[in-house]
């Protein structure tokens, strides 16, 4: 059984905000840095999806806050993928305190396949067997 | 029948990114324009909320994509409220691209109420007539 | 003599950082408000400067920090423009909290002009005319 | 001869613009990650001097872009600290493009030493000793 990739990325001063925790928009910015990282498992990058031609534009982002993330927090980002139907993909995330282990929020993300114009596009051999390889590193838990 | 409350925000070259439209995240800080307007139409305004002693951290985030925002299109933001049971709070938004009328964006934010430390809190009497004064300026559509 | 353009701006709760003040990055955001309707005071848009085969790219900036801006302040940004020898453009930037006509930041931006490929290109003569009209709107001080 | 510190932080999508380059203000968040990783260098963080009482807000930024930075790029943030004075504290930035070493901007940030409610403040002792501590373990150039 593999695992789902664990990226990190630390709390800035600049993704704080008056509460004195992490500003919930910014969540969304640590989930394109676990889906961006799953690519990377995969021997590829999101860079070379566009590259041969394909966007992955988001449809719908979702995040549970359960815990606030504080500055200077080390942030453990777990990523998942399964494909939902045949031209939608779901990256499913969760942001763990790297010290304490505690799980801080969860949430998903639904992409679709444009051309460069924004056109639907029917994902491609390549794109299908990299996203298939996705799904083939998970099964288990690698929560810090 | 009252209307939801419209605020305006042009998109800056910095909320786009290299596929040329809105960054998803930005589209949560628009949530935030709404709904700080939204306090302000009932006579007050998120900031005399924490002055007060409460505080509305995001519990969940929703957003679904429809058409994307460019740069310096004017967005129209949409936003109601409703309670969710005792102690929560859902803000419902709807962004509009300003001279078409399309919509591009629909979502909520999910807010519990807490004291500065961030532990839950009952919403005291206050902070209940404000929002049920919000939930009565509702019911019609004032979508651009 | 006329008067250089003030935008306006309120502080959103993402722009704030755990000191309680705005994030310092969140000025250069603020600098590109002024600038933008600056095009747009002369009668264009720097949008469509870019549509035209133009892009004006960022060379340098530099902010001075006075007083903090804090959640909910209203930024009163004012803004002028001047040319730097032939190629390069200069805006410079006041930022006031609008109510009590305090400056908090200024600061400016250098610009050069390439095209689409970022490669450095001679302003056309229809640029320089916006530029010149630009110049001559100023000569006053409208700060609040 | 010490070398300067050398952090590291991958181009995210959400850091880009529609010029497809890093958005000019974005490089300030990337100062303030070499500053970060600089107080860690000496054994300490900046959290501990905020939790020690002192606070070390920004009083001028600058920032020159030699060449952009794109999607996906890994920057390579070289810090560098000198005492300005007694009471100002300049730290010296240098951005490298990972892969080809190219120097993509380079800038500096003055701080100044405040208590929690922003009033100017002598910079303590154990203060003091860390940003000494700095300063010696610079002398070389480690860009990559």
């Amino acid at each position: 059984m593999g695992a789902s990739f664990v990226a990190e990325q630390r709390v800035l001063y600049g993704d704080t905000d008056a509460m004195g925790i992490a500003y919930y928009a910014n969540y969304l910015k640590w989930f394109e840095i676990g889906r961006t990282e799953l690519f990377r498992l995969v021997g590829s990058s999101y860079q070379e999806v566009e590259v041969r031609g394909c966007f992955l534009p988001v449809y719908e982002a979702y995040c549970r806050y359960l815990k606030p993330a504080r500055y200077d927090d080390i942030i453990h980002i777990e990523t998942r993928f399964s494909f939902e139907g045949k031209a939608r993909m779901r990256f499913y995330y969760r942001l763990f305190h790297k010290q304490s282990g505690f799980l801080l929020a969860e949430g998903y993300t639904v992409h679709v396949c444009t051309d460069e114009e924004g056109r639907p596009l029917k994902p491609p051999v390549y794109l299908k067997e990299m996203l298939q390889q996705m799904e083939r590193v998970q099964g288990g838990n690698s929560s810090s």
